[in-house]
């Protein structure tokens, strides 16, 4: 596998190679990574580049710089590749940092260069950054019943105390030993994580349950995408009512404008937005704790229901319309007011019995 | 355990009771909170409260909703240890917002209200809010050779793959089993922690390595200390170069001005900073990697420098004095430039085997 890839680096170096041998000035095809070039495929139901490509060479003097950078970070990862090791974006960044020899100017002086000329050569070489063994922060926590192999160590979802399993942040080489799941629950909070692991919900209702705080890292939605292509697990996501939460949902199930170029590898299309919707909050009376929507969430909502993948779907422009009624937002833990357990014990057993959520 | 502290607050409510059976206003006893009651304590080396105590009486404008909101976390925090259940700051904060009967007045409108009268129930009972049953935010992992019980699992820390255990919000009533390890470095960012794991540093030291990202949670603040007192290992921290690294190693160490009342549950006096510090910079030609301080950098490293327990440490202000005279801050992935795997095979080992630590 690592040598598969050491392969695609190697012929991209002998390439440029080649050109200079044949006096040729050396480029490299690179498909265009600008917004114009990212368009919501209906057929597949993923955001994905358009055809656009452009060559990047060598003798351009707007090129020079990015050519360099390319060929720098193939180093990296090759040499990283060599010797079995990851690094983070940061480590990647510093790296490259040197000064090129006879000059006073940097291979790069801001990560935001490295980290887009990693994004290039996903695409130019395309591998995702896990592949070419660069990683992103690691963030999150798992329980359930699984059993996994992992750096040889045999690891049971189901056996870690109240901490669970820390997600790492690539998981392209875990190997599922057991799955005995009919389904997960991915939610954004920490806090709901714990309070539907102290409840021992995956165990009551045989399901999985994993939590980021926050945005969704790549190791957690790689880790949701294998369960779900894999295993044909489905996948629930738990978020708060607000137009952030239904975000998360959305760049789960469609991919994002920034990672476009690498949505088959991330999104996952039958992905299942559970709550908290419009209809709970009237169902399950949760409007003595609204939090009034202030201006940026308004135009956060508009933005989110203009989007292509929802403007057309009569569900989801219905939750959009009652926010903006509402004037409201809510969050997972409003029903804990309902008492500590009723996420575990009512809430979502019945969601998930009446088949109550959105697409 | 449960019995215990449930008794605490049963007595507290009984001691309300009886002032009203005597006809007496009832009052609370609560040491102040404000900063002009905040300490260093020279000899334990703590920031701990001072001596001012005050009475919130229920018979008083401006204590009476204090008064109920500090009776109702008593009430929401002993059923919660009735059903042995834990909830997050943002649940009690839910379960206690309701409308007082009769009138238009929320026992609480922000969790701000709520999470202060935790603090107050804190000081009042003489209990921590883990103790209370009142978790805060979830965050970090931890690998090495550590066997600990929780909630009936056995897990060993060394066998947990690339993510290892990912660290509780609570972590009271784990059991060490086996605890087989010189000493703890504990690291502000996941990466890092990643990059030590990969390398398996912990292994090869036999220590044990925990991170998490940014600020330490109370969680592993405990945990640390925990590691600290009942084990004899010593801590390290191993942060940025910059005045947010260095702080974070004060609040392990001296406690912090919020959570002064709670000093002695959670502060290591004998943590020791492992870097990076200045003179890292020099012998470890790390300069190239620097990053221009900035006006807020420049004004935070300056309360630092005043802080009381800093203020008459030679080491700390040298430290300090250099980073002024630098005029520049550098991370702790600045040593990748060095080689991916330089922190962990030659820093480390090196800082480690020659005592090469500020304290």
């Amino acid at each position: 596998m690592a040598e598969n890839i050491k392969k695609i680096l190697i012929d991209l170096g002998k390439k440029v190679v080649n050109d200079i041998f044949k006096n040729k000035n050396p480029a490299i095809d690179i498909p265009v990574r600008a917004i114009s070039n990212v368009v919501f495929n209906e057929k597949t139901k993923m955001l994905s580049l358009g055809s656009k490509t452009a060559e990047r060479f060598f003798f351009n003097i707007g090129h020079s710089k990015k050519f360099l950078q390319t060929l720098e970070i193939a180093a990296i990862s090759k040499s990283l590749l060599d010797v079995a090791k990851h690094a983070s974006l940061r480590d990647v960044f510093y790296m490259a940092k040197r000064t090129i020899p006879g000059s006073n100017i940097n291979i790069v002086d801001e990560q935001t260069e490295s980290d887009k000329v990693i994004e290039d050569l996903e695409l130019i070489a395309d591998l995702s950054r896990e592949q070419l063994n660069i990683n992103a922060n690691k963030m999150g926590s798992v329980a359930g019943n699984v059993i996994v192999e992992d750096k040889g160590d045999i690891i049971d979802w189901s056996k870690l105390g109240s901490g669970g399993w820390s997600i790492p942040s690539n998981v392209e080489e875990i190997k599922f030993k057991k799955v005995n799941a009919k389904y997960v629950i991915y939610m954004e909070k920490a806090a709901v994580w714990e309070r539907l692991h102290e409840d021992r919900f995956w165990e009551k209702q045989n399901c999985l349950i994993m939590s980021s705080q926050g945005q969704t890292t790549r190791g957690i939605r790689r880790l949701l995408q294998r369960l779900s292509q894999e295993h044909g697990l489905p996948i629930f996501v738990l978020a708060d009512f607000d137009p952030w939460g239904m975000y998360i949902y959305s760049v789960i199930k469609y991919g994002s404008i920034n990672l476009a170029h690498i949505s088959e590898k991330m999104t996952i299309p039958n992905v299942k937005f559970l709550g908290i919707t419009a209809d709970d909050i009237i169902k399950y009376d949760l409007k003595k704790n609204f939090i009034a929507m202030k201006e940026i969430d308004f135009s956060r909502l508009k933005q989110l229901s203009e989007y292509q993948w929802f403007k057309n779907n009569k569900n989801w422009q219905r939750q959009f319309k009652m926010m903006k009624d509402f004037k409201a937002k809510a969050e997972i833990q409003a029903l804990s007011g309902r008492g500590i357990t009723f996420v575990s014990d009512k809430y979502l057993p019945e969601k998930l019995k009446n088949k109550d959520y959105i697409e």
